[in-house]
């Protein structure tokens, strides 16, 4: 369980969700003459997240059907960006600390597990299927390197 | 000040940040065969900001000096997005309530002291002055129709 002073304790994981007509993350940067390899979405929402220390698996199947918003509502797209620096809070000298993150391989377990579980979800729905939406994610413990398109971003914040 | 569960009494404003290296949006739409207009920022920072009813002009003096990051050791610039859905919180039946915020025109007032306060703080600054450095803002209460382009958005909450 997390002990950080300032949160509650069993705070397992925090997201920022923004809406988007377009949106593309570099997955593979650009190395000895090849190209540099994105995934991309068209209309839908672009989701960073970070796990805090003692987020267990349960926590992914929060975010995917309990709280958050419904994204099967849309129907839309979504694209996952891993984003320890959420994790962060001023600190003395005005410095910002990181601290009280999982694991780096918990948090691309994690990871991993939310994407697998949204696609799960929308392909049982009938909605996201005509619609073709997909589910994607950035490289977790690389430079998030991306382009955002948003008519109104809507951005919220989302705590689990 | 605010009486709203789950949120301590004092908070008077949200933030969520982003490093960009170029980042626009729409100040005036396409209208009667004139183009639209945009503010555009290279190098620096997106800030999309919220106000909570009970936010006092101190908070825009705490935000621009306080425990914030200091936009002055980039150096780079900064463009503020009013973004009253980051007031949201997850209600019954998954939907997103928006409750809790201050007053629109007091909010675009708040808006624009922290814009002014911001811009006084880096014209202060010989090192951003060189630089060429500047603030810029959305307007509030209209859709902000945006784009990012980020290497490393390194996305941060704080909350005053």
């Amino acid at each position: 369980p997390c002990a950080r002073s300032g949160r509650p304790s069993r705070l397992q994981a925090r997201t920022v969700v923004q809406q988007c007509i377009k949106a593309k993350v570099r997955i593979k940067p650009e190395l000895d003459g090849a190209d540099a390899q994105w995934v991309e979405i068209q209309e839908g929402m672009v989701v960073y997240v970070c796990f805090f220390h003692g987020a267990t698996e349960d926590v992914t199947h929060e975010m995917d059907t309990g709280r958050s918003v419904s994204v099967l509502n849309l129907p839309g797209s979504v694209l996952f960006i891993p984003q320890d620096s959420l994790l962060g809070e001023p600190g003395p000298k005005r410095r910002i600390q990181y601290r009280g993150g999982c694991e780096p391989w918990w948090g691309a377990q994690l990871l991993s597990n939310l994407v697998s579980a949204c696609r799960e979800l929308m392909s049982a729905s009938e909605k996201c299927s005509k619609a073709g939406v997909k589910v994607e994610q950035g490289v977790y413990g690389q430079k998030q390197d991306m382009v955002l398109n948003s008519v109104e971003p809507l951005t919220l914040l989302l705590e689990f």
